[in-house]
């Protein structure tokens, strides 16, 4: 089976998918009916077969692969447990009903699949990923956590019940949660001509209320903290299908430069998989270098925030001007700043003067 | 000042609130031209002066007062802090413009205002929610975490650009977020008869999917962990104005239960506000004897769910035969088990089986 390249629609994706798992069942058949014991090959997801591509500009897997074979004693468990969940992801995508993780865990138990733990039934999943090339959200396997929406962008839902129906994401100025129902739907149009990401909620809401949508033309999207995976995936779509691009605003530490960098590169851990990343996404602040410019309240860094500046200035993905520039900085100044700390200049200083100059920098 | 007792249209609420924040202006002014320092009265938030009470059922500050007065050079610092916050609090209502406590404390600096760090500005705002008897939220200063919501209720929304139009709770099936529009907007019209409140996202979008809003005429609520004050005053305002009864649904553990227990009875450290809690609101499970019941799967009490359990067995808020109840069966089973349990019996099982019997029980 082979990774997703192209992008399509998501019924298209919906039949793939139900293909795809398919085609995992019918070729252990062909094993057993041409009398062998039935056996699936992977790449391997071991820390040595995770390399990091400057071409595809993210984490990819090398060419090691694993093979699981029920002829293995040591293999018949995992080997079984994840044929139970290919199964297990077809009865959900065929009957539209989404799950979690946790959910996974436990429905094992009402086919008599034993997982010891949480642990590892996640990890069959991820091999179930790894195997089929889709993301367990388009097994309909979904995170807790919600993030948001705002601005001109009229979606079509194709879930039941709401099949056909459109929304207009200004429709609610708090945000419209991206969750199962959102990530699934289809665009169907948009004034916006770019989007911007934002860390905070607080800051998110400052946006929409000072029209941030409206002045710049912008589809807002709250990230929450590091953005989920179904977050990352809609902000590709969102490039991708509506070609807007894409900048991040997150507070000025080594965190919140690695929530952007998430966003744009993705993690090593997702590595299997495409469809994540966005990485023509710029990182438009807080920089280190806003807190000498801008004189920013700030707080000194942590031992904690150094070490962790001193891992990511040997991460591949960290190789550019940009972020050697500001890692470089932050180490000098010893400091960091939250976006918060524009409010010093007035609530409003942030959207009219700090975001237009960021937008024209790093556009 | 007084505390306000009675339910008011958002509209009035804001007059009544920039009429608050002027009358404490207008008093310091008086104090002035009578010649006399201007201080200010409140009552005390010291432990000591924190009860619990039967009657309103959640805790409440008893008669000691504290009172700062510009005469004290000791209190002429937070005395001019509180001073601060009030004309800060003005503008903000005024104007329209939400914020959050980290804005306040870098707005500060805006004004000279100097606060050595965040909590000496939480604690000056609490001050404030003190002496006004209006929570934070009602001077537009929101936590930065969302829930959602999601059922037949129209709202109408207040806030500037949105003034007058309604929208419907059920357009987008992933759930409306509650933030500072939901939370400030009227309620026009519903078709629900009851609220369920769900402490985690999974559930709550399998409740959705699982027309729980139809099949049992809900308005569902997703905590999403600890309801955020914004959310448990939203719950009161549903359970007053609509008259509707509250159900909630948490994991079967001591984090679970006082989940429940802050939407029903509130904090002591919201003990001089009124309007966050619910009082008539029912813990509908899972209960310690719903595991053993329902043998669910379950995983041991920690030492520190332990402890918990013994903190929660002194705490006057739980003094009612069902907490009496399941707090002796957790430490006697010495398990718990998460929502998600339900699982193990089919998806839909929780839908379909357990919550018409809890609420049956429970109503």
């Amino acid at each position: 089976m082979k990774r997703k390249e192209t992008e399509s629609s998501t019924k298209e994706k919906r039949r793939e998918i139900l293909k795809d798992l398919k085609g995992f069942g019918r070729q252990l058949y062909r094993q057993m009916e041409g009398g062998k014991f039935p056996s699936v090959e992977m790449p391997s997801r071991s820390t040595e077969n995770i390399f990091y591509s400057p071409e595809v500009r993210q984490y990819i897997l090398g060419e090691k692969s694993v093979k699981r074979s029920s002829r293995n004693i040591r293999h018949i468990r995992p080997f079984t447990q994840m044929v139970w969940a290919g199964f297990f992801a077809r009865e959900l995508v065929k009957n539209r009903k989404t799950s979690t993780l946790r959910d996974v865990y436990y429905s094992a138990q009402a086919y008599e699949m034993s997982f010891k733990d949480q642990p590892e039934s996640n990890n069959i999943i991820t091999d179930l990923e790894t195997t089929t090339g889709f993301a367990r959200e388009d097994f309909n396997v979904f995170p807790e956590e919600r993030s948001a929406i705002f601005g001109d962008l009229t979606i079509e839902y194709t879930v039941p019940g709401y099949e056909g129906k459109q929304l207009n994401l200004m429709s609610h100025p708090d945000g419209v949660m991206i969750g199962p129902s959102l990530v699934s739907a289809e665009f169907a149009k948009t004034g916006a001509d770019k989007v911007i990401a934002i860390e905070k909620g607080g800051l998110f809401t400052r946006f929409v209320e000072e029209r941030v949508h409206k002045k710049f033309n912008a589809l807002l999207v709250l990230t929450a903290g590091q953005a989920p995976r179904a977050t990352r995936h809609f902000i590709h779509r969102l490039n991708k299908e509506l070609d807007l691009p894409v900048f991040i605003f997150t507070d000025g530490d080594p965190w919140g430069m690695h929530i952007a960098m998430v966003i744009i590169s993705g993690s090593a851990n997702a590595a299997h998989l495409r469809g994540l990343t966005t990485p023509d996404a710029k990182w438009s602040g807080v920089y280190a270098t806003d807190i000498v410019d801008y004189k920013l309240p700030s707080d000194p860094l942590t031992d904690v925030d150094v070490k962790r500046l001193h891992e990511l200035e040997k991460d591949p993905r960290y190789d550019g001007e940009l972020w050697k520039r500001e890692i470089k900085t932050f180490l000098k100044i010893r400091k960091k700043a939250e976006q918060e700390a524009f409010s010093r200049y007035g609530l409003t200083y942030i959207v009219d003067e700090y975001l237009p100059a960021k937008l024209e920098e790093t556009a």
